[in-house]
């Protein structure tokens, strides 16, 4: 840091994205992408037409994106709220409403005590259940801000509707996010339950079932109220945080919302089947309802089985966090890049003599 | 505001951006845009293969587009911060810089007091003189953070180096931000100075003379010191804020520099053009720097004309401060708009008898 840096950042952690190595070619499944495109009616929206109006600012109001995904969720446009991504509507959610401090698994997304710490938030983390479920009881009636992954990472377990309303109905004075990345691969969306809670606002993003990482697009639904509180906010800091062309590809996203469906599907086969095949060698992992496994095996070391991948062309996550240290988590690429991946994992285990 | 806002930000002012009707059709004369497309080498940088990869999350580092600036600047790409155009910059600035507070000119970039609020940064402002140059002796050596926009918006005034040299070095213990929105029009960068003070931070946009508002890049240029802590809050909040067509727009741009350099010489002719064409109406105005006017009239009341334009279909900007009620601020379009513009302000001179 500089001279110059805020005292209140200096001891400011960051979060840790995954690797984008540029030294090789790799099979990724690092990062929870898409293996599959966008919808052609993506591929087609762009135009020279369209760069070319890039000399014109973007809509700050998104109004035609949030009519459309309004339309799709069964809500009004004032409910919807577009931005950067869903970093940016979870870092504008600590920023509002975490004043009482926030609450939030021990193991979940690792960005949310970034958030928190960055925003001057005091947070307590409430333990996981021993199989790793989320430990809706505990995390009830705490009296702030709640962040609940649904289904959680890296876990990928999810949990059902009736106890995600139950955290909701607990909480009335304050916000509870459930954060909706990993919604579309087999889990239960809380959209169900907006306009029965005020102090419910549901986060999701495209860039992992819609394909559509490296657009920066995220959403929030929620109460009109919740919706103006973040609108307020970016209206202090970036109205135009979502630019031209991405507005153009979320509208095309949304009128092609069966192609991303079936490739959900497509990838809920591919991690069921993976999942066996895992298990036949011996790894545990819990049953996943997103679009990664997170897997250990008794006899082989997690950071050994991470790299012994990554030399032999295969990124998975490893995180440095002890608890997990045994763990990696392994994004569901297409069918032929898990087959390669299972391939490998047997030589792996072979050669360790296992 | 909900009951769920932090009380923090009970009051929080936000930015009013140009209004972008979508009643009719106007010459859009009201949000320094430019009217010419970005290069033909910008155009052609997509193709379906581009759109099909945004599966993929962009390079948080956007190292390509760095190394590229660097390159055109002179520095190396460790002194470049990429960002989600110069607003989220100037947002981080405040942020990042701002714990004794701020300085910037009473007329300026009406962003300042909104990010100084949001971030809970007291600040003062230093009247413009007489003549709406900025009074770098009231300026200097405050102690706190300072904002200086050059050219100043919205006066168009610049300010030569030396002034500029002498405001930096003013200040030593305090970073002093020379937000270069519109120096592509006439006016001597910052960026000269770099090396020679380790508390300067000029920040710069693609929205304006590179013809991409649409696209949300800016970027900044600085001491590897304070880039590596505007990274630090990037890394906080949101590491993946500029997406991967952008970058790709973003380098095709650098590489067509000529192009957009040429494209700003034709915007400052015909600046100076329209420019003399009003003082032959009456119209009172600085000498502007930038791709705009700052225009009053003895005669005609500011609201009034803003009004009579915006009912014949060109809008300008017109400003709510009672400070300024008097002026409108006139983006420069292409030739023939401004030739419309001026058609039209004759005709309304002489419809209210002037």
């Amino acid at each position: 840091m500089s001279r110059f840096l805020h005292t209140r950042y200096a001891g400011l952690e960051t979060y840790t994205p995954g690797e984008q190595p540029r030294d090789k070619q790799y099979i990724k499944l690092n990062t929870n992408e898409s293996p599959y495109p966008p919808s052609p009616e993506v591929l087609a929206a762009l135009g020279p037409g369209e760069v070319a109006d890039l000399r014109l600012y973007s809509d700050p109001e998104g109004a035609g994106l949030r009519e459309k995904l309004a339309g799709l969720y069964g809500v009004t446009p004032g409910q919807v709220f577009l931005s950067n991504g869903s970093d940016d509507i979870l870092n504008f959610a600590f920023m509002a409403f975490g004043e009482k401090g926030a609450v939030f698994p021990s193991l979940t997304y690792s960005f949310y005590p970034v958030f928190a710490n960055l925003h001057q938030v005091p947070y307590e983390t409430v333990p996981l259940r021993e199989d790793f479920s989320v430990d809706v009881a505990g995390l009830s009636g705490k009296g702030k801000l709640t962040v609940l992954a649904n289904p959680n990472a890296p876990t990928g377990l999810a949990l059902p509707l009736d106890q995600v309303e139950a955290l909701v109905a607990s909480n009335p004075g304050h916000v509870v996010v459930v954060d909706e990345a990993y919604v579309d691969f087999g889990a239960a969306s809380a959209a169900a339950l907006l306009g029965r809670y005020e102090n419910l606002l549901v986060v999701m993003t495209y860039s992992k079932s819609r394909s559509m990482a490296g657009a920066r697009l995220g959403f929030a639904l929620g109460s009109r109220e919740l919706i103006a509180d973040l609108e307020r906010l970016k209206y202090a800091t970036n109205p135009y945080n979502v630019n031209r062309l991405t507005l153009r590809l979320g509208e095309a996203a949304v009128d092609s919302d069966p192609y991303f469906r079936a490739n959900a599907r497509r990838i809920m086969a591919t991690r069921d089947k993976t999942a066996r095949a895992l298990r036949e060698m011996g790894f545990r992992l819990p049953d996943s309802q997103a679009n990664f496994l997170f897997v250990t095996h008794p006899r082989i070391d997690g950071a050994r089985l991470y790299q012994k991948c990554r030399e032999r062309g295969i990124l998975i996550r490893h995180f440095s966090d002890p608890a997990i240290a045994q763990y990696n988590r392994v994004t569901i690429g297409a069918e032929e890049e898990m087959e390669t991946f299972l391939t490998m994992v047997r030589d792996i285990l072979r050669e360790e003599g296992l």
